[in-house]
């Protein structure tokens, strides 16, 4: 498992720490970079602030395999992501030559034509060395810089060059997983029996996640769901069997998770 | 502006970081936080790594006026965060005498009864000099240790705790927002323009946000949102005009956000 890669998200906009705007590529990355088999193991929400991107991409870079980074490079002069980038790394941060001929011919194909003014290049300014994203939604490229991957914040976007980028991506073995739940069970009657479980499957990732939903028939009601994570399929099947019958001593075990409320 | 009080939030989940769970928490403190004077500055995710949470919990606190957590509170062996908040202020993690009276006159009263078992006691299990949060929606605690204020992750109950919390923290001055959209307006058109007002208004914070929406139409169209956020009411009114101008020359300036899609 410790040989395995590991990913870093960093979400870069004052839009996120203000409430205006709720994170939505949190969740995507997470789950894509699982199936890939290089784990999300942290993700910050930072501010547009140069000193802080700039530490923070360092720091991360070090720590954790692939760093992705999502939003701030728009053309507005809150959008320093790609600036501060170059300057984490050191380098200069200029014109890329094959993006602003891509995007000058997309631009000037548009009815009405769209002007590639100083704010527009400013997306096709990239760290030297930075291999762009190209993407399905914009010529607006993101860009990879050695193990930093940035890319829009606009979900839509994202998501487009995510899928770019993966394939270029060397994962470890995919993360599988595997349900259990019972609805008028709580976790203080199955925690001890949960820990032994765990202590059995030491490298698997088990957690335990209380639920409260509405029920058919109005009420509302909890339960728990148990989950086994982790890379040897035996290993997750064993668990999971073991946390069914566990939750099945105390009330009606149920494969999967709880349907939504 | 750097004097007034700031706020970490450190949400502690595998679940979260495995794409399991999408976080509810982030946006409702972003907000509350912001209503109350005490800006949220980051955000981060983080494993149920003991090592990690007790690292982070003592570099954030550090860094900013308060410092907030959510999950791993519960009963189970994946609920660590109590125990590694003691440890981060080298303090005892001992039973909280009061949380276990309260709590075991709660379980008796149940029907059926519901024991007080070991798993449960950890909910009542505290770091030496921690101030309970209580809440109307459990009897298990969340806790203060000096600037670290430490929550359930269930949404519903979070928030309980935090509006219980919120009326000791001293806020700063209150973030007040304008916003203003336009549709068919365009990031790229109006950069020049934004940075000229940005400029104008230092001590602002000026984001521009491009969207996209299904029109009443049926076709999908964009547009792109201003919002001026800081604490001088005359600054942010004044810029919210300002900006409301700049739309107005490229399209159809409207007050406000553009209404969800």
């Amino acid at each position: 498992m410790t040989a395995s890669p590991t990913a870093c998200l960093l979400v870069i906009g004052n839009e996120v720490l203000s409430g205006r705007t709720r994170d939505a590529n949190l969740q995507y990355l997470a789950t894509r970079l699982g199936e890939i088999g290089i784990p999300l193991r942290e993700a910050r929400v930072i501010p547009d602030v140069p000193e802080t991107i700039i530490a923070t991409v360092n720091e991360c870079r070090a720590k954790f395999t692939h760093v992705f980074t999502t939003g701030g490079i728009g053309p507005t002069h809150d959008d320093i992501t790609s600036e501060c980038v170059a300057r984490a790394f050191g380098v200069p941060w200029e014109v890329h030559e094959e993006t602003r001929a891509i995007m000058a011919a997309d631009y000037a194909r548009r009815s009405p034509p769209v002007e590639l003014n100083a704010a527009r290049l400013r997306m096709a300014t990239l760290p030297r060395g930075a291999v762009p994203i190209r993407c399905t939604e914009t010529t607006a490229p993101g860009f990879s810089m050695a193990n930093v991957h940035v890319m829009a914040g606009v979900p839509r976007i994202m998501r487009s060059m995510f899928e770019a980028l993966a394939p270029t991506l060397e994962g470890g073995a995919p993360i599988l997983s595997r349900s259990v739940h019972a609805d008028f069970v709580y976790e203080g009657q199955i925690a001890d029996g949960l820990s032994a479980i765990q202590a059995e499957y030491p490298a698997l990732d088990l957690g335990s996640y209380p639920y409260y939903r509405r029920r058919p028939d109005g009420g509302m009601g909890g339960g728990v769901a148990l989950v086994a994570k982790g890379t040897d399929p035996t290993a997750v099947a064993a668990a999971a069997q073991a946390m069914y019958a566990l939750l099945a001593r105390f009330g009606e075990a149920a494969e999967g998770e709880p349907a939504p409320e």
